[in-house]
C-alpha cells in the first residue's frame, strides 16, 4: 500500500458549493489545502479555499492548469461532464473513480447495477420514445415516475404519472431526454446510510439517518432513524456491498426506502451527502473529513456517534429563523455564505444535538 | 443596540497562525469571510481565508488597504504593535477594544488591573534597573520569577531566581527590558476559564479546563477540571468580573492557579486560547465561533458541554504519533498546516472525547 498523501498537498475539488466548502474546511484540519474548480459566478467554497479556478467545464487549458496545480481530484457532485473527466484523468488521480461516476450519473445504469448486485430497487424500465413510455406504463402500472436518466437532483427532471393519458405530455415535459420509468414504491420511511471505503479497502459506516423530504428537497435528517434492528444492520450491509462492488474510495450516500417487502435502494450518490451533515456535530470524525481521509489514504474514523442529532436544512427564507436558531441551546448553525436567497435554495443547515440514546 | 454584522461581511484578523486559521473557519460557518493580515513567510490561516495581506506591521499603506477591505478587525495575539493599532483604529472597529490590549500587553498593567479589581495575583514588583531587582527580590523572597513586561509568551522572556547572587546575571539575560519580579505561587493545579462577552454585555463561560505545562508550553487541557464546586464557581465569576471591568467584546482566556489560599489569577489573554481548543469537540458552539459571534453582535452560545474532553497539543515531533492518533476512536485531529516541525512548535492538537459526566 502506498503512503498517505503528504501533509501540505493540494486536493482539487470539482464544484465549489456548500459541499466543496465543507470538504475544504475538513481537509484543512488534516493539513491539506484545497483548490476549487467551478464555473459559477459565486463560489461558496472560495471563502475557505487555498485557490480557485473559475472556468468552464469545457475549458481544456484551465482544466490542465488545475490538474497540474493539484495532487488529487475529487468532486462534490456527480454530474460532471464526461469530457471534463476525460481531460483530467490522464493528469492526476480522480477519487472516487470513474466507475462510481458512470454508475451514478445514469439512472438506468445505476438501477441495473443495484439489481445485478441482488439488491431490491423500484421496478423500472428504460424509456427512449413515447411508445416505450406507453408500454412501460402499462407494465409498471399507476402511479409511476418518469425520470431523466441524467442530471436529475432535488426532484428536478421528474414527472409523476397517474394515468396513461398523461404519458404524451410527460414525455414532452422531459424534452426528449432519455429516461427511466419507475414504479411507485409505497414506503414507511426513507433512510440513508453514509458510508466510506478507504484506499486499503477498509469500510466504515455511520448509523442510518431518517430523511424527510418536501417538494423533492431534503428538509430534515434524524439520527438514529426509527428502524428495526435487523433493518438497521441490513441498511449498513447494503451500503458496504455497494462500496465493495464499485471498489469505491471515498464517502458514498445510499438512499433506502423501508417497505413491507424489506429495504429498497432508491439511489446512490458518489459523494458527501446532505443527509450526512448531522455527522458534523454527532461524531468525532464527520463525513467531510471521512471523505478526505479515504481519498488521501489516511485511516478512516469509526463512525461512532457521541450525540443524537436532528439536522434541518435552511431553505430559502428559512434564514428568517436565524436569530432564534442562534439562540437555541445545543444547536450548531452552519451557513454556506450564499449571497441571496431564492425559493428552494439551500442556504445552510442546523444540527440540534441530544445525548446519544 | 445595533444590528449584527451583515452576512457576507469581511472580518479582518491580525495574525494568521493556527488561531487565525480556526477563527476563519468558524467565521465561515456564520456566513462571514475573513481577511488575514500577517507579515510571516508562511501563513497557516491563508489556506482557509477569503483574502490575505502579507505585509509588515509598519506598512501603513498595506494597513490602510486592509482596513478599507474589511468591516471589522480582530486579532489572534495580543502583542500587536501600538503603532499598527493607531493606524487601524480610525478606519474600522477593533474588537476586543484597545483597553483589553493595553492591559494584557504589559504584565505590570495587567497585574495592577487585576489587583485593583480585588482579585488575588502573585506578589509582584516593577523592575526597571538592577538595584530595583535586588530590592524586589529581597522583598518577595526566593524563588521568584523575573518576567519582561511586554512580549512574553510560552515561557519566553522569563528567568527564575533562587538566590540574590543570580540577580545580576538575570537582569543581563533580559537585555535591559522593563520587567516585573513575581513571587512564586505554590499551586495545586492550574485551570483556565474561556469566557465571552457580547456586544450587548451578555456573558457566557465554558467550564474551567485543567492545564498541564511542560517547559512553559501547554501540553494538555482536561475538562472537567479537578476543582471543588465552590472553586469552579469562583473561577467563572472571576472571568466574568474581568470581562465586565474591561467592557470586553469577544473571547478571553483567564489562567488561574488553585492554591491553599484560594484562586490566584496568573494572566489573561484577550483572544481565543489554546486551553479552549477542547470546545471544538465538546460543545455545539466552540470558542472560535463564540468569538466571532461576540464581535459581530450575534447571540452567544451558552457554553454547555456535551462531552468531556482531553485536549493534547502536538508539539514538534509529536506529529510522529499521527498515524496512531488518526486510528484512535473518539479522537478528533486538528492540524495547522505548518510546513515543517521545529522543537517546541505547535503543529496541531487532538481532542479525545468521552460522555459528559
Amino acid at each position: 500500500m502506498s503512503e498517505p498523501l503528504a501533509a501540505g498537498s493540494v486536493i482539487g475539488i470539482l464544484g465549489g458549493g456548500q459541499l466543496g466548502r465543507m470538504l475544504s474546511v475538513a481537509a484543512s484540519r488534516l493539513g491539506y489545502r484545497c483548490h476549487i474548480y467551478d464555473p459559477a459566478d459565486h463560489i461558496p467554497a472560495a471563502d475557505v479555499a487555498h485557490a480557485v479556478s473559475n472556468a468552464a467545464w469545457e475549458d481544456s487549458d484551465a482544466l490542465a492548469r488545475f490538474a497540474r496545480a493539484v495532487d488529487l481530484v475529487t468532486y462534490e457532485f456527480e454530474n460532471i461532464p464526461t469530457a471534463t473527466l476525460d481531460l483530467l484523468e490522464p493528469l492526476c488521480p480522480i477519487r472516487p473513480g470513474r466507475q462510481a461516476l458512470a454508475v451514478s450519473q445514469d439512472r438506468l445504469t445505476e438501477k441495473t447495477f443495484l439489481r445485478d448486485l441482488g439488491l431490491q430497487t423500484a421496478p423500472f424500465a428504460p424509456v427512449a420514445d413515447p411508445q416505450a413510455l406507453a408500454h412501460a406504463f402499462e407494465a409498471l402500472g399507476a402511479p409511476a415516475i418518469l425520470k431523466t436518466r441524467r442530471m436529475g437532483y432535488d426532484g428536478k427532471g421528474q414527472v409523476r404519472l397517474d394515468s396513461a393519458a398523461q404519458c404524451a405530455s410527460a414525455w414532452e415535459a422531459m424534452g426528449g431526454a432519455l429516461a427511466v420509468l419507475e414504479g411507485f414504491v409505497p414506503f414507511a420511511r426513507e433512510v440513508s446510510v453514509i458510508a466510506a471505503r478507504g484506499l486499503t479497502g477498509e469500510v466504515a459506516c455511520y448509523d442510518p439517518g431518517e430523511n424527510l423530504h418536501k417538494s423533492g428537497i431534503l428538509v430534515e435528517t434524524r439520527v438514529p432513524a426509527g428502524l428495526r434492528p435487523d433493518h438497521r444492520s441490513d441498511a449498513v450491509i447494503i451500503a458496504a456491498r455497494i462500496l465493495n462492488a464499485l471498489e469505491y474510495v471515498g464517502v458514498l450516500g445510499v438512499e433506502i426506502f423501508v417497505t413491507e417487502q424489506g429495504l429498497v435502494v432508491n439511489e446512490i450518490a458518489p459523494r458527501v451527502h446532505n443527509s450526512g451533515h448531522w455527522t458534523q456535530n454527532g461524531c468525532a470524525v464527520d463525513q467531510f473529513e471521512q471523505h478526505i481521509r479515504a481519498i488521501t489514504g489516511l485511516p478512516l474514523g469509526n463512525g461512532h456517534r457521541h450525540s443524537d442529532v436532528v439536522m434541518q436544512n435552511l431553505i430559502g427564507d428559512d434564514l428568517d429563523r436565524l436569530p432564534d436558531l442562534l439562540r437555541a441551546p445545543h444547536t450548531a448553525v452552519h451557513l454556506y455564505g450564499k449571497p441571496e436567497t431564492r425559493p428552494g435554495r439551500k442556504m445552510g443547515h442546523v444540527n440540534r444535538i441530544t445525548p446519544a440514546r
